[in-house]
């Protein structure tokens, strides 16, 4: 996709809500200049365009700073008519893509995370099976959102797509780094078939980064929490 | 307003989050029935309505249940024409509008709920700290977010203004319980304006408790954190 000096997104490969604009942008057709953040330092840009968070993503239109990647993900749909609707068309449709990507964030993803900091086999085994009770919920919402097509938003990647979508890469790590499966075809079909779709799409699969590259990268995390800690 | 057969919202008089979806629903004309939750209590409906946080609020349309204020506001804005529009017409106000409402919730809140549980006048003091924090950058985001207008949405109550209002009712409350002022003419000129024009608009005036009510509450609220630590 051709770049755009107008468009910037400051982010870094391996965060699912960096990804989150990306695969919005991509999906409208709106070339954007990627700006790597630098892992463990935080950009003169970044702290200018977001000096509530100071974090990442920020997507930059013109000189305008958009913080939040899913208030980013709505405003990239709102903004450019080009490409496919992300929201979905009716109201009742969107409060509940809205509803299931706010329980991404605000209840599963906090499970997701915390399984590598896990103090002791216990603690990790309870968020294991929080995320399990999470994927659960969706493998179940599935059906009712997606209403018989492939993705959650209907024949093209929605909003709960992105919101979800963009972990999996991660959920794939998490899954060799602990011997275990969280989606696969016997306990939920839905979302095996939908992972896949999701991981090849031209929107998505040059921003999902390979699971070697993620689990590299969880080593350089790892290391650094222990640094920390000690 | 007539109340109607089809709308219904499950609520309580004292919750914020309760009162962002009444005052939306008096904003488009929405006429509801609101069905009281009794305190400590939880009904069939709501278990029902709402299975995945068991929260208030709840606004069932039919039988279609919405959960979560802020998604609530956003349905009732995109399933009925009539009044003005909630969000703001311009994608990237809107996005300034969601990033603030989420910076309510998700930043601001937590240290407003927290000063009447804090342990000891050091936490207490540093929390009422963080909410005049917040404030300050809710009273800078003014001027950008109203462009000289009554309101964050302009010449009308729109989606910040909601998800910030709803709780001047307890800001007064916290005010008058700790001896201190939070909004005031001198400190944050803007916001003590907007405050006194939304209190008095005709769509949050009969849903915004009295002090004196909420103060009433919160000594029943203390009453029981106390016992449950006890």
């Amino acid at each position: 996709m051709a770049t755009s000096n107008n468009v910037k997104i400051l982010g870094s490969f391996a965060s699912p809500f960096v990804m989150r604009a990306r695969i919005a942008a991509n999906l409208k057709s709106v070339g954007y200049e990627f700006l790597e953040e630098k892992f463990g330092q935080k950009s003169q840009l970044l702290l200018q365009s977001n000096p509530v968070y100071k974090k990442i993503p920020v997507l930059i239109h013109g000189d305008k700073p958009v913080c939040e990647s899913l208030i980013i993900v709505q405003y990239i749909d709102e903004a450019w008519s080009s490409g496919p609707s992300i929201m979905p068309s009716d109201p009742y449709d969107r409060a509940t893509a809205r509803f299931w990507a706010t329980y991404v964030d605000d209840k599963w993803f906090p499970s997701l995370s915390g399984i590598a900091r896990a103090q002791g086999e216990e603690a990790k085994a309870a968020l294991i099976q929080q995320v399990r009770d999470g994927i659960a919920l969706l493998e179940e919402a599935f059906p009712k959102c997606s209403k018989g097509k492939a993705f959650f938003g209907g024949d093209e990647i929605g909003y709960l797509d992105i919101a979800f979508g963009c972990f999996l890469g991660w959920l794939k790590a998490c899954e060799m780094m602990n011997g275990i499966k969280l989606i696969d075809d016997a306990t939920t079909p839905h979302l095996a078939k939908w992972a896949e779709k999701f991981c090849s799409h031209c929107a998505v699969k040059d921003v999902m980064p390979s699971t070697d590259k993620l689990l590299e990268f969880a080593k350089v995390l790892a290391a650094k929490f222990k640094a920390a800690q000690s």
